[in-house]
């Protein structure tokens, strides 16, 4: 089964665009993926092919119908989950790209001015997901981010040695930081321990150094791995009523 | 003073890509931005055109080299800031796209393969900035994101109606939820309150619906926006030492 992908959006000219590219495109051509879009205007059903009207109560900007939402859903639904891109959403993980890289594709709603019409998502079974905590002027960027970070996981795209098992996220940390040639640039030199061919002392290291890393930048990432990893410390048995 | 953008890059063909449509689009047509690409390939030295090697200390994937980085990177920089596009970077925030946005535009570092050797960012003045903790092909797809944020924010571009001040993030809070016509829709109605014309309640009533999304769906930006309002809760001054 190949990987499906389906985009409801008022720019469906937006697609492939950078998908077409590279890994993605590549992968594109040969099948690995599919993609297809649906113009949400095409589910209009006045003569003026109105997608959005005034916000209820008022207020700046325009809101998506919900019903004409809905018409466009319906067209694609199947067994795909629905997924909206939207601020409001629940952030997307490198854990929920990798299960969905393993399903059958995803429906992908993108938005556009002030936002959908709330009552879609009473209507229509679908996850609400944010690719970060800033605003873009639709949900069509952030479209392109979650289908490249799908597409670049299915079988046969990156190529085995890169399986990703080593990168950010996947073990909870950030990445080890990388060289490369030439040994001395710019009067730095490769760390030593990288150049010393002891495979054991190398790995050791990179540990190490995406623990640090993990630390100094991302103390909430840090948090959470070292909560996973170990047993509560020894404070946590310390309370007054023992 | 116009925002200009370089973009460092192996792809350059994924730009403008979907920055060239809609708001974007109209915005870079008609002189609100401007954007470059830099082919980071036009300043490999051997005759091969090298871009990347092996990782020093082994191991998958290939590195991109410092000196090849930085040749690219002094051929635009200038007062701009540098911001190299990594999941090892500081998570991008609303108020980072606003700074962004008010200054004379970016410089953005896309990178392919593993990484970018660690000595670029001792070398060159630069941030390093994530879009989302979720790993992409490349930097480009992040660049495209951190653009659009930046350009909907440019004077002129949403015009004043949607000056973007009740979105999502810039009260610290998730948006409320927005309604529009039909008032009824497959059952379920618009809530009565937004029908009233009754507009100090209608503010209530959006202010304590973005509360709840927000405790409910992100208790990590709620404690923030309550960190950040109130005094440090009165359980903070029962220590056992007074």
């Amino acid at each position: 089964m190949t990987f499906a992908a389906s985009v409801l959006t008022l720019y469906p000219e937006m697609f492939p665009g950078p998908l077409g590219v590279s890994l993605a495109g590549r992968a594109l051509a040969e099948g690995k993926w599919s993609l297809d879009t649906v113009q949400i205007r095409d589910f209009a059903t006045d003569k003026h092919r109105s997608v959005d009207d005034t916000p209820a109560g008022g207020g700046a900007g325009m809101v998506l119908r919900a019903d004409v939402l809905a018409a466009a859903i319906d067209s694609v639904a199947d067994e795909r989950p629905i997924l909206a891109l939207t601020p409001r959403g629940a952030p997307l993980t490198q854990d929920r790209v990798r299960t969905l890289a393993q399903g059958p594709g995803a429906i992908l709603l993108c938005g556009r001015f002030e936002g959908f019409d709330e009552r879609i998502f009473e209507a229509r079974a679908m996850e609400e997901v944010s690719i970060g905590d800033y605003v873009l002027s639709g949900g069509e960027m952030a479209a392109l981010v979650l289908l490249d970070a799908c597409v670049r996981l299915l079988p046969g795209v990156m190529g085995a040695a890169s399986s990703g098992d080593e990168e950010s996220f996947e073990s909870g940390l950030l990445e080890y930081p990388h060289y490369t040639r030439p040994i001395e640039w710019e009067g730095r030199t490769i760390p030593e321990v990288l150049r010393s061919g002891d495979h054991a002392k190398i790995a050791a290291w990179r540990k190490h150094e995406a623990e640090i890393v993990t630390r100094l930048r991302r103390p909430d990432l840090w948090e959470r791995h070292v909560g996973a990893r170990v047993q509560p410390p020894s404070g946590a048995r310390q309370k007054k009523d023992e």
